[in-house]
């Protein structure tokens, strides 16, 4: 059972890291000063790492159920870090990471998330050089929140800024999946969906070397319609979607029913929208395929500045981001 | 007041985040993009920014009350993070800033505490690079927490490893008044003390500039035994320390003796100790007495593996780090 004096600073908090969190992650250095040291801080040696860029990204995960299915707590943290990274054309190298506990929390759940976190981060070859863990009373913290910070080395940074006017919209697969995951969970819902909480590093990496991709954004928070307002506005462009063409599964189809949901409103942790020059974009499609068959091209870039749904009769609606909250701590 | 929505990551969010967060904070960007960019991540040129070493370094912030004497959750947020990154050797560049705060927090009390880290911030010419906004339910956080992340950048890096043999160890001023104004905010005493709770920066890089540095640690969770005791174990040195020779304030003092308290276990802020070529002590002693009178050298590093404390009367006693826990959430 975690106590207050694993987050004293004192004698405790060093048991714990060395004998409880240190051991489950296996790559514990980037060229230089690790985890190993429990010194202030960590430091990577530039020339040994190379890149132009170093690219850095902060999230807190305070998802409840602490588990789900396809995921857990320590997985989404990983994951959301190193997809946030690869987005952005950045090799994910490094994370630090802040265990806030609730005091009582049990060992042995924190060991199987602790252990989440080591195995995904080994997957994609991502050291785990730091971090601090606090220890809150009782009621004062639910159970557990993990803050994350990540970095990445990049030659050509991607950014949200980069969609050109002519552009193909492609999805890497059937939204809104986590959310769907995490409403089954709570509600007890009898479904099949499961998280499509997943690491986009090794997908994006692969797109990368196509060429043409002029931005790239995971769907998390505020979902499909989220990302792309997000495009329109900081590119300037319009961008007319497909609602028949984008992936939604027969199982977040009938969540989103039941609870009056929008499913482009719906997060993923594992999806990525790509916008890329139309003469590559079949390239790319079909290396997202071989990942998950619902891969498609959902619309396109335009002139303009808002995001246009189109459905199969013509009509169209404004896809405007979530206003106000649908599913609090869904991550 | 905050709501769940401005956690949901969509419009709620952007707008806090927009009109709330960014123009407290002046410096955005580090050579590329920055919090302006809004995007997944932050990224900084590696080469514009020189240094042969970039030094991570990462913390979560918990202390009740949120505004104490000498400081606020706000200020402790970016000191904490300098002071890491200083006394390892390097110069503080940037930070992410991960917020989770309870739903219902007064707006107005996260924006004084904003202006704080954006003051406190831009002292040091720190940038705030990006970050994550979190909202959990009433009551599944103690108001707010912070968890920070820094980028610095080092030619050489200093670690706990450094200590040799014959080094004069320093202290920049009075131990403990940190932990002891918490203690007194909290116990609603009538007493002077004042938080330590300051920027390390700029006298770290004059102490550097003297040369002669092997090792530097500022005092945080588990006071001074604390960082001696790492000292000792990971440079495999002993080091004698003159009781009376340690700075510990009136106040300090009797706050101690009031709860039992050793001054010794007690967490500073804003202090650090140096371990230091002894030629070279008297210059650093002199630059650390310009900031804080108190300043002076406590110890010597000797051959073996303890820390010993000898009182004026020739007594000996083992210094041993903090088990389990004096006051919860003092950082």
């Amino acid at each position: 059972m975690i106590t207050l004096s694993h987050g004293a600073g004192g004698k405790a908090t060093q048991d714990l890291i060395k004998k409880t969190i240190m051991p489950r992650f296996r790559i514990r250095n980037v060229n230089f000063l690790g985890l190993d040291g429990l010194d202030d801080g960590s430091a990577v040696n530039v020339k040994k790492v190379g890149g132009k860029f170093f690219v850095f990204t902060s999230d807190s995960y305070t998802v409840k159920p602490l588990f789900f299915k396809g995921g857990d707590i320590g997985k989404l943290s990983v994951v959301g870090v190193v997809n946030d990274l690869s987005v952005m054309g950045a090799k994910p190298l490094a994370m630090h990471l802040n265990l806030i506990i609730e005091e009582g929390f049990d060992t042995g759940l924190l060991e199987r998330i602790l252990d989440s976190i080591g195995k995904n981060a080994e997957k994609d070859g991502v050291a785990i050089l730091g971090g601090d863990t606090k220890v809150m009373e009782r009621g004062k913290v639910d159970q557990l929140v993990i803050s994350a910070f990540g970095v990445g080395v990049a030659d050509k940074v991607i950014t949200d800024a980069g969609v050109k006017v002519g552009d193909d919209i492609i999805v890497s697969g059937g939204v809104g999946e986590h959310e769907a995951a995490i409403i089954v969970e709570r509600e007890g819902l009898n479904s099949t969906v499961k998280s499509d909480c997943a690491s986009l590093s090794r997908v994006v990496q692969k797109i990368l070397r196509v060429g043409g991709v002029h931005a790239m954004k995971d769907l998390t928070r505020g979902g499909l319609s989220m990302a792309l307002n997000e495009w329109s506005e900081k590119s300037g462009v319009g961008l007319e979607m497909g609602e028949e063409k984008i992936p939604v599964s027969r199982q977040v189809r009938s969540i989103c029913r039941v609870y009056g949901f929008d499913p482009f409103n719906l997060a993923c942790e594992g999806r990525v929208v790509v916008a890329c020059d139309p003469g590559k974009s079949e390239k790319i499609l079909n290396i997202l395929k071989r990942g998950n068959a619902g891969a498609a091209v959902i619309g396109k870039a335009v002139k303009g500045g808002e995001v246009v749904i189109r459905n199969r009769f013509g009509g169209r609606k404004i896809l405007r981001p979530l206003e106000g909250v649908m599913l609090p701590r869904i991550c």
